[in-house]
């Protein structure tokens, strides 16, 4: 098979230098002063984190670190790297009280559930800071994830901007490395951290750098699946990606809207420039 | 000033009609089984839980009531009696827990802050009965508060299909009346019962049949505010609310993502269609 990686290679230095543009412009269009980000101790969060202190300053970005009582050590005193690597100001708010008590209603809650009420408890605590201080919800999906669908509604996916939605995982790892993130975060497996020994890839059940040359011949090629198989990737591996894609697109769009009149939000109330006073 | 109610008024068999069959193809096309619905009291999530009961018949709806400590008890017990009404099962699941939780690091909390969190912590739960019961959450937001604003991101706009989404208040309350839900629920003072005395009307500085009226020219009938003003409306009144429209333009659309590739989420990778295998 023809080897779609090299295609999947960026400019880091331009790319670096279009998002921290993009965050400064658009955090200065909000009105709002600087940014709040959660931080992982992975290399997506790691990736936003760092961008949002050279765009911003350090001192105007506030990283969240938001450690479960299964959470991996490993991962705490990542995201504490990162914070003191990249100057930011850091606050930890542990997740657990407020998720045990809905699961104490529900104990029969599967892993599943529980990732998820763990996701929106973490929304949860970084708008609350978003308002406390004043600050925006910088993002840190990568486009991957979120073309598999690979997130949690309302959860990890929330955010006012996203600066990285745009890379597939194996160019965030690019970029991190270009930014300053430490080669053990960018090297190490990635994993939401949900259970003990959760990894993406052993979820997933393929390799990010497998889905994303898959993913990119999709998305931004426009080759039907049929030709993706024609380029060499294995049937049942394609079928089962674009099913995923297919299947997650709810997430990526706002929810419909029974539409009644002549102009419903989400459908022909989309922009507000006819407003002109 | 001429009175724009009349062109609020609506068909409301027509509207129950094409209501009713949204919610059926709609929820059939997602494959899941049901609908979970929250149901707080108040007109508008009254009449979603009614007419998700005829679009799928009662036994295949979930009402979740979803008191807090300083919740009206009045606001339950018409919960209660829209759960007994429509037929549909009924849970409850107290979210005090959770938000205390939350609320003992940060007891600095402002009343927008911890409006905020009550109404996040629902959707925390709606989504996890949506998860343990195969159901899809069913929304309860109308056309004058999403324009408004007057929501919280991620909170109690979150749903995967919102069937009164284009209904201004004045419609919701002439349709729920006709579909059934008791006068004493459609007549009562709207409230987001998020603290004690709250009222939208109060909160909000204006009332909802002004409020309707007014954004009935401005969105459906693309008055110019400068129009709206010819027409009989307020200065101050027009500015403020088109002011609100616009500031809350963010929670109407997905979060920007920042443009890098060929075809991005949000922008040009927005359809499935043209994936035929």
């Amino acid at each position: 098979m023809h080897d779609f990686l090299s295609s999947l290679q960026i400019d880091t230095g331009l790319v670096r230098k279009i998002l921290v543009s993009f965050l400064c412009q658009e955090i200065e269009r909000t009105g709002l002063d600087g940014a709040v980000v959660g931080v992982s101790g992975g290399v997506d969060s790691s990736l936003s984190c760092f961008l949002c202190a050279q765009a911003l300053g350090p001192q105007k970005v506030l990283a969240v670190l938001m450690p479960y009582r299964t959470s991996s050590p490993d991962s705490l005193r990542d995201a504490e790297e990162i914070v003191r690597l990249s100057g930011v100001r850091g606050l930890t708010v542990e997740i657990t009280p407020m998720v045990e008590a809905l699961l104490a209603k529900f104990p029969e809650a599967d892993q599943r559930r529980r990732g998820n009420i763990m996701a929106r408890a973490r929304m949860i605590v970084l708008y609350d800071q978003s308002a406390a201080q004043g600050k925006i919800v910088v993002g840190t999906g990568n486009k991957t994830e979120i073309l598999l669908g690979y997130t949690t509604l309302y959860g990890d996916s929330a955010c006012g901007l996203n600066p990285i939605g745009d890379l597939y995982k194996n160019q965030v790892r690019q970029l991190a490395r270009a930014v300053g993130v430490p080669d053990h975060i960018v090297a190490k497996a990635p994993t939401a951290d949900l259970w003990q020994g959760q990894t993406d890839e052993g979820e997933l059940g393929f390799t990010y750098d497998q889905v994303d040359q898959l993913l990119y011949l999709l998305v931004d090629e426009r080759y039907s699946p049929a030709e993706c198989v024609e380029a060499g990737f294995d049937r049942a591996f394609v079928g089962k990606v674009v099913e995923r894609v297919r299947q997650s697109q709810f997430k990526r769009v706002p929810a419909p809207i029974a539409k009644l009149s002549n102009r419903t939000i989400g459908y022909d109330f989309l922009y507000l420039r006819d407003w002109g006073t």
